[in-house]
């Protein structure tokens, strides 16, 4: 029932052709390094659910045999190979194994994971090959997430790419595909049994059920164990990929077509899943024999090209079950394990202790809670290039939430240089931020943008941590603190890379460089193209400086007469209440995350900067300009709530003994500058 | 690690004491009615999980047993209760009783449906004893979700008051409560088994198993049949709560109550349940003995009045499992059933059959594709009073999403009369938007507001069929069609009323009465209080006439000029593009549903009350105020792509063919108009 643009959320991953594969990595491992190992326990069936598939390019799967139909239902149509109902002994650890490389990738795979995080009861480790850019954003993400009774461990793919790169490949994202064939060598020794998982798969059941198949076979499988050994299966898939590539004219040969060859050649390695577990979507309609009959689908594989927005009467069931964990608030699965002993990390229990002293009558325990939140982040969301290293380069650094989404073209057009741009959302907005971007051409044009996304969490607005995320993922030397509302002169970001170069900055001159800020209250009107333009709008009152009418105090220190006639920098000095947009270097001090919601989130960090000795610098040729907008929830609670006016007065308290305590004497005069009316 | 305002979100139901309940119904009737009726296969055990509570008022289920802790796990552990494997025959229809009144007990059962439906994998019936507000609200949603393979049927708690009504009783919510005592009688007759859920129960499984525990203790059940068959429940229940009353000095007297003390007279009757099936939440720790051996929950109850606020160091855990499905998107539980004949409900096939006739290259897919698409719609969201009837009296009908939330307390003031609301939401910001109010003493307090929930889906915003949705809950003779951004003049509800009352619009004469539009670009300015105040304003270029720079074709007709001047209403007549704000009878056409996303929506509604030839009068007093506010995204989308506007184009086209075939030559008027620049 939905509308073609939802389901071009999902983007098109690289074709990984292989399906779930069980492995029994200890097996591989065995004849070469760990003989010593006990025998009678590490079971292993390598077990393929795809047949040969012919070398043209078409889509895979789509004439599949999915195992076995004749699967469990309820006590119906039993076959060879159903799953056995015991499942592993209570609070095993079970071991998957995913290759992800890149963007797309790495939002894929977190939809796998929350998909098998949400059934699983038992302790997880995963194991993610993964390249630089996968594992920086994995890293980031794992840990903000912090999810009881999961590990993480990540191998270099980089490192793994000789083994595979001999074998012509059409993609870069095959490479990665192909990395499968030599996870027994890259994993752990002693790790003896591994669930391997493509990206695009979504588990619709408990990945327990999947892993008691390694017991259920393991007597079948001990035999064939043998075997393998016998044969060495790192020869065995390497002779195999060079008598194919002798055979046939490909120019590419994937880990799949490597896969099923040697299983030609060696039928007995392989004992097919019961085809639910590898639900195959596409076009074709024979993976219906195995569904129809079992209402018990267990893994959905999006193994065709067009993923969601392939042609299937069933289509729509299976889209509402990825779509479920593709929008799931991640928040919801830090839920503990029970029955198992699942310590937390150590942030999390730090977390939690902190929660758990604050006072539960504070009439600001909305505030001290909001503080302390963890957020997750998905750094880099969309595909980005980290800018070339240049020594006077700048980031434009700023945060926004949905409602903001609008701007981002505008600003793009005003800022051809780098940008580090944090939004907070859900999970589900996320996706729709995605498909924003991708209707956009001015957006998807841009590699030199960054998003990352901070999850929503709380009822207050974190400003100052998000815009710490942003902050934090900035690559150029310097960056101009900026907010979405405003549009910088076109000119701006040459400007500024020569001020900074002029200024030597670089040369240890300790200097926050002001770029005024004004305003319009018009939603169309047109942009001035010189500092003149500018003047001539201001007199005629098409333009103010910013918030004139509001709170002059946030700018008053940029003495705007000054500016107006000014042909060099000049400096001013801190006032009270005093926030101007900076351009500072990178390794500037963060914002304080203690305020949250309305107010003094920036005046604070002016004040840090000052207290650090930073020099103010007004820019006579620079400017921007903010754009009107519907006021923010928060800016409205603050308008109209008293306790939430006397929270952030306490908040600033708190922020002032903080400064004395750091800064002693010196932070003296903010204090002063905070008594006065 | 949520601050405390999330919690709040459930507010506190009535405290519904009875937990999961299973009772063979079949038996209770077959003594009275259906003699013939084969007993072999019916089983009962009524199976009651909270021991006996004293009747002090104080949480229950506080120190509550929580049936045999010694549950199974995975093979592990097992006691006489645990749930046979084999799950009810494939196919097998489910049903399930709930007692549901008033509206936070109709959002509550929401959040458990849905949870249901995730796990489910049986057809179901759900049996409703509702109220005839929580029926209206159900029976919308339910018609509009339209869920494959679940049937609704409703029955009437007032016909069943008498039954209870004589036992004292504290709240409004506990005769409901007492409902559950009667559901024998008052189900149909060859019913012979029923899960009886109270709203505040979250699944964690799939409800077949617990169905599946008929017929585990069928054998032992049936001679309890006998047992029960001879005592007579009705008389039993009748009795037992008598003697209670009798013997203590309560003033009022629960179902759990009666149901406990039942059971202490004829224990026979009882069949615990594993304690899987009931963890109690309670600022107490004793349901920990039961679940943290389980690892396997199956169904969370809510029973402490605290909620989703209870003292509990595991509750992070069981708030994610109840938040999951609270903020779930239920337009993906439309999923069809697998492996079990479920037909659709017949709007859903005609639906499927639209969208599958769609031509997939055509470049207005999206466009025709929202047009088509039924949303769900939860009426009454938050507690409404409807209106009394008065033969003047005017609704003020509106649509908004998110992002408008804040416009609502500031409407409130300037309106005081009713107001019909429909709000465009996923599931998770229809609890944001119950926070807000909440947070809101303005809000909270009006009672006269009727807020509709319309849930989002597609990527178009369905302005249109939003609109139809308030208009359609509008209870008032007559409708005020407005715009959520337009503040009224404070002056205007009475004003209204009083212009309906002289102009005799009752007695058949067929207008709809101008209010005129202005707008301000600032956020801040003081709302003129007379009509020459307003004047003023407008000479000093404070204030404008709407979209007196963007879009004046809109409401040139209104000749502003004359309205200056004008003490009488008088006569406009129609002309393009004009879209003015009307008040007009409660039966006025419909909005046309094909106008999604931005443009003409409003354009084609008086183009429709020309048609049907309205009287266009222009009231000289009344006026509403537009405030700025953010463009939308359909309006940037509108600007930025020719293909928006191509298809707004041969949507206009289309809505002219439509015309003329229902207006015949009356309506050349529109379509020459259209076809001049």
């Amino acid at each position: 029932m939905l509308p073609r643009g939802r389901p071009r959320a999902l983007g098109a991953a690289a074709l990984l052709l292989l399906l779930l594969l069980l492995f029994g990595f200890f097996l591989f491992r065995e004849d070469l390094e760990c003989e010593r190992r006990e025998r009678g326990r590490s079971g292993a069936f390598p077990c393929v659910l795809t047949p040969r598939i012919p070398l043209d390019g078409r889509p895979r799967g789509a004439a599949a045999l999915d195992g076995d139909p004749q699967v469990d239902h309820r006590g119906h149509n039993h076959s060879d190979c159903v799953p056995p109902r015991p499942l592993p002994p209570r609070c095993e650890l079970l071991h998957v194994a995913i290759v992800c490389a890149g963007h797309k990738s790495s939002r894929d795979v977190i939809t796998l994971v929350k998909s098998m995080l949400f059934y699983r009861k038992n302790p997880l480790h995963l194991h993610l090959v993964t390249d630089a850019v996968a594992r920086n954003i994995l890293e980031t993400l794992f840990h903000t997430w912090m999810v009881p009774a999961v590990r993480v461990s990540f191998y270099d793919a980089d490192e793994l790419k000789p083994q595979v790169s001999w074998i012509p490949n059409k993609h870069y994202s095959g490479l990665y595909g192909l990395m499968k064939l030599v996870l027994p060598g890259a994993l752990p020794p002693d790790l003896a049994r591994v669930v391997v998982l493509d990206t695009d798969v979504t588990f619709a059941s408990d990945i327990a059920e999947l892993w008691a198949l390694f017991a259920h076979f393991s007597g079948v499988i001990l035999l064939r164990l043998d075997r393998l050994r016998r044969a060495g299966w790192e020869q065995m898939w390497k002779l195999t990929a060079t008598q194919e590539l002798l055979s046939l004219p490909a120019t590419s040969l994937a880990d799949q077509d490597i896969f099923n060859a040697v299983i030609k050649g060696h039928p007995g390695l392989v004992q097919p899943l019961p085809c639910v577990w590898n639900v195959q979507l596409s076009d074709h309609t024979l993976a219906e024999r195995c569904y129809l009959e079992a209402a018990d689908i267990k893994v959905i594989h999006w193994n065709s090209p067009k993923k969601l927005r392939v042609k299937n009467k069933h289509v729509e069931f299976f889209r509402t079950l990825h779509l479920t964990f593709l929008e799931y608030d991640g928040n919801l699965l830090r839920r503990e394990l029970f029955g198992c002993p699942s310590p937390l990390p150590p942030e999390a229990e730090q977390l939690q202790r902190a929660l758990a002293q604050l006072d539960e009558e504070d009439a600001c325990l909305a505030f001290r809670q909001q503080q302390l939140l963890v957020h997750r982040v998905h750094i880099t969301f969309l595909p980005h290039e980290p800018p070339p290293p240049r020594p006077h380069d700048v980031t434009l650094v700023a945060q926004l939430s949905m409602d903001r989404l609008q701007v981002l073209e505008a600003l793009c057009r005003h800022w051809p240089g780098p940008m580090s741009l944090a939004l907070y959302l859900t999970d589900a907005e996320a996706q729709q931020f995605l498909r924003f971007v991708e209707a956009s051409a001015v957006l998807s044009a841009r590699r030199d943008v960054a998003y990352h996304v901070v999850y929503r969490e709380g009822p207050l607005y974190p400003i100052n941590q998000i815009r710490n995320v942003a902050l934090a993922q900035a690559l150029t030397p310097y960056v101009f603190l900026s907010d979405i509302d405003f549009l910088p002169a076109h000119s701006l970001y040459d400007y500024l890379r020569a001020s900074i170069e002029q200024l030597q900055l670089g040369g240890g001159r300790k200097a926050a460089l002001v770029v005024p800020a004004f305003e319009t209250l018009h939603y169309h009107f047109s942009f001035p193209s010189s500092k003149a333009e500018l003047l001539a709008l201001l007199d005629t009152g098409s333009l103010y400086t910013f918030r004139y009418h509001e709170w002059p105090r946030g700018h008053a220190p940029t003495d705007y007469a000054r500016w107006r006639e000014a042909q060099a920098p000049y400096r001013v000095q801190w006032a009270a209440d005093y926030e101007p947009y900076v351009v500072v270097p990178r390794d500037c001090p963060r914002y304080d995350p203690r305020f949250v919601g309305f107010g003094w989130n920036k005046v604070a960090h002016i004040v840090e900067l000052d207290a650090q000795d930073y020099e103010l610098l007004v820019l006579p040729e620079a400017f921007a300009i903010h754009l009107p907008h519907t006021p923010s929830p928060d800016i409205s609670r603050f308008r109209s709530s008293t306790a939430y006016r006397d929270c952030l007065q306490a908040l600033k308290e708190e922020f002032h003994q903080d400064l004395s305590r750091r800064y002693g004497a010196a932070a003296l005069k903010y204090l002063t500058a905070l008594r006065q009316p």
